[in-house]
């Protein structure tokens, strides 16, 4: 990750994109690329959405979409020096106590 | 990385979650969570957006909402069976081919 | 539709919140608040999601996200002089041509 | 409005379109389309955003998201039953009480 992360870097030095890369701009960006993703889903039932990568079309779309998604959450961590693993672990710490595991399928807000 | 979404996994499965997360409900989970991200920056000017992380409870929001879209996104790809470093490895190999490093600027669609 | 718009107008102007309400600002806003009224809907299955109102709780919310939505869509269309009726007619026009009604049901790309 | 209501209703029954027509798939359409309507926005600054009806091929995506938005807006509230111009005007009536005009900006949280 730490890779991709250094490759996406380069590719916007390479080509002056820089100056786009505002925080508040890549937040945009990476909720379009979400936006483009719940796309594919839209009105497809829960069942069919299972089935979506049996489509070679839909599944070349679902990577494209999720590559997106990940490339501008990887560089808005990037132009804020935020670790999103470590984000991650600390908030799967934090829920393992809010959501004790007895208390199955209660909440799904987390 | 395999190992947060491993512990995504069980969290769910300890809850019965697994119902909820079809792929459209996984994705749409993740723009709801993305729009939180872009909450945070809505009203900033581009400078102000820079030195979000400049304030304690600005800097904690930023990370929760980095977490929770990198959760929802690791949970989408395991359902789907999705690698999400494969996808994007391969997205930036097609762009270095699509956008060669010398029109430096022009189009930011990628 | 017009005179809630120049409410909106007043509301802002009387608390200086011009400054804020750039095209961009507001479409941002407009998408957290679309995001919203995901989140109300995200984890149940649509037969579910039919019958939303019967709770008041969530009647409530569903209602106060609409009256977000259509705020900021407002205030999107009024700071660039847009007509959002007038848009919606031409569109639907124009659909009627593109989608037949012969061809029921087939795409739902509009 | 009223009659663009109707006019989309039978846009829908017309091409058979009703059973994609849920409230939790019209909320996800309408999340899409604001998206797309941020897409216009997310690499501009501030500035370049109030010019954007200048460019007639930007001036025209505007309108056609625009109408967009709306077109899923009163479909979703068409569903359900909700009104979205008393939905509005009761959350204006709140805000005002919320929000005194005092107060100039210093929340943009409304």
């Amino acid at each position: 990750m730490a890779q991709l992360q250094r490759r996406l870097a380069e590719f916007a030095v390479a080509r002056d994109w820089g100056k786009y890369h505002t925080p508040k701009n890549l937040a945009a960006a990476l909720s379009v690329e979400a936006g483009e993703l719940v796309e594919i889903f839209q009105w497809l039932t829960p069942d069919e959405s299972v089935r979506v990568m049996a489509g070679e079309e839909s599944a070349g779309r679902v990577e494209d979409e999720v590559a997106d998604v990940l490339a501008y959450l990887l560089q808005f961590c990037e132009v804020l020096g935020v670790d999103p693993l470590a984000a991650l672990a600390a908030k799967i710490d934090r829920n393992e106590k809010r959501f004790p595991a007895v208390e199955n399928g209660h909440s799904m807000e987390w």
